[in-house]
């Protein structure tokens, strides 16, 4: 898949679905705007899909890109790496987290493994390692480049792949962001400090797993990464530089769905972290996208002001999984089926 | 059903239970407390239901208390009193925008007719207007008492009955609080004002549908209420002079839900002062319930605070019916559905 070709399929919201919808919600048997952000939810549906009323997304899918980091060597985690193999593991036999809050929903749960450091892909789990370079995760970002260029074109097709199977061999009408990966909470703040203009101690946060103590030290890392890849924001030469593979999967993947017109939910800074940079790569695509649940990780609040969201849920989660996005699933569900199946004030009041 | 017997039957929620679950959550594959408010809503239900892992609410219902307001003649709604009745039958038609959110989220709805102003009530809704009084709703709360002791006991037990009924004879196991009623935030207002011990201008809000120049004559309204009322601040005595039949209702659903260890789910700010009515006749209610959703009328936050609950949403919405309670549903699943089938963190890394 060619990334222009990718970049140039991301088409324009289509406001005037948008009006037709919020003219259909100001007639419904309500006050007008009582329903809040589910109007406004519709409306973005409308706009994405081009109908008024939006169809209800029937068929969820939760895309899970997992990946290893080679700064996860210099100790900003408190879990040793191997942990991200084992998550992947877990989430492909449906006993993670996400799985059960999947289950709740309704959602079905796709794991990409883009580049764990580990010899074997379970069964279940898709198997995007790029050729020739199985077990390696990223290099330390804090001496060199994430990835080559390749490695990174090859990571972000292959997370496109998998939206592109999920919409049109799977019938996916939703897709939601998830990641796995020990230390990718790292990767994300170097993506939104270059991204957003901000610095280590701004976007560098606790991520899911450290303590005071640990986080300095993870300001210090994220600084040496940031002074090692210097001032360039270019977004793709940022990605290979600074992100994971993960990152790169999702990049890919919101880029694919919103090609093919499906609304996708974020989850918390590794999804928005890719989606900081798919839409510095493609603006149309901040349309299609839903935040989900907002994360604590500060990252995150600087990511969203720029991309102009506001996330649905707030509910102190700090996991990742994609558990933020799937639970925010039914909320969006709820907005289409309202525009779609509420009477009209005049058919009900005369 | 003998009110004293349904306030003694609402038991404390077992703190034992909901230290299980904590300790169950320390022992999952992930972080410690990553899941936020997810993990506190999981010791909550393990603490209502004596069980850990609580069981997974599989049938939720809505139930959906109707009445209408006498008060409604001073004229503090931009709507004609008949939308009550209007929209009554809309609900139990299934074509309300509850009828929508408890579609998506596989949730029943019931509709409960404790005093509209109609002669007649559509099929499907449960007719427990009090015998002999049809179509009056209750007296003007500006010139006198709202109800009589009678009818406010009658108006309980009939919210008392529809709850055992659901949880009963329909197995539920989890409830959501709905209301129909033109007036019914203006009495929400005037209840909240004397449980908490606030001044009109502080706890009166637009409601659904009323623009700022109307607002201050509804502030003026609930004065005068306030005033005709004076300091009598006993629950039953308040409610009985300041509240809605729907609201009576509810104090006796919630009682009843709680005295059978379910769940309940409350909406915006007339299932919140119907909470803070019941929780002070009996104070073990409060632990039996789940703010669903942070509604923007004022009178919500200083009950909600009073009562010790944080919202799950927070989405703007303004309508009722129970719209923001069974938009919470699928997250308090997911919460017990997480605890339970969740891999524990030994068995997944080594």
């Amino acid at each position: 898949m060619n990334l222009d070709e990718l970049l140039a399929a991301v088409e324009p919201v289509h406001r005037p679905s948008a009006d037709a919808a919020r003219q259909r919600h100001s007639r419904l048997a309500k006050p007008p705007g009582s329903l809040g952000r589910l109007e406004e939810l519709a409306a973005q549906l409308a706009a994405i899909t081009r109908d008024c009323p939006p169809p209800v997304p029937e068929r969820p899918v939760v895309i899970v890109a997992a990946g290893d980091h080679g700064v996860h060597g210099q100790g900003i985690s408190d879990w040793p790496q191997s942990v991200t193999a084992a998550m992947v593991a877990t989430v492909a036999s449906g006993r993670a987290a996400v799985n059960a809050i999947a289950r709740t929903v309704g959602a079905e749960v796709v794991v990409v493994d883009v580049g764990t450091r580990s010899d074997d892909v379970p069964a279940g789990v898709v198997d995007a390692r790029v050729a020739g370079d199985h077990g390696h995760g990223t290099a330390d970002i804090t001496i060199g480049p994430a990835m080559t260029p390749q490695r990174c074109l090859a990571a972000i097709a292959a997370g496109a792949r998998a939206a592109v199977s999920a919409v049109d061999a799977g019938g996916a009408d939703l897709l939601a962001a998830g990641d796995l990966g020990l230390g990718n909470t790292t990767a994300s703040a170097c993506l939104v400090a270059v991204m957003s203009g901000r610095g280590a101690h701004e976007v560098t946060g606790p991520g899911a797993n450290v303590d005071d103590t640990k986080l300095a030290h993870k300001i210090t890392v994220v600084e040496a990464a940031l002074a090692r890849h210097g001032d360039d924001s270019e977004p793709f030469a940022v990605l290979a530089s600074l992100g994971g593979l993960e990152h790169a999967a999702l990049v890919g993947m919101l880029l694919a769905g919103a090609s093919r017109r499906v609304p996708i939910v974020l989850d918390g800074v590794v999804s928005v972290a890719a989606a900081l940079v798919a839409s510095a790569m493609a603006p149309n695509l901040v349309g299609h996208l839903v935040a989900g649940h907002r994360s604590p990780e500060p990252a995150v609040r600087f990511a969203l002001e720029q991309l102009g969201l506001t996330p649905v849920l707030d509910l102190g989660m700090r996991l990742g999984e994609g558990t933020g996005a799937v639970l925010a699933v039914p909320i969006v569900q709820a907005a289409a089926r309202v525009l779609a199946e509420t009477a009209r004030i005049d058919d009900v009041v005369s």
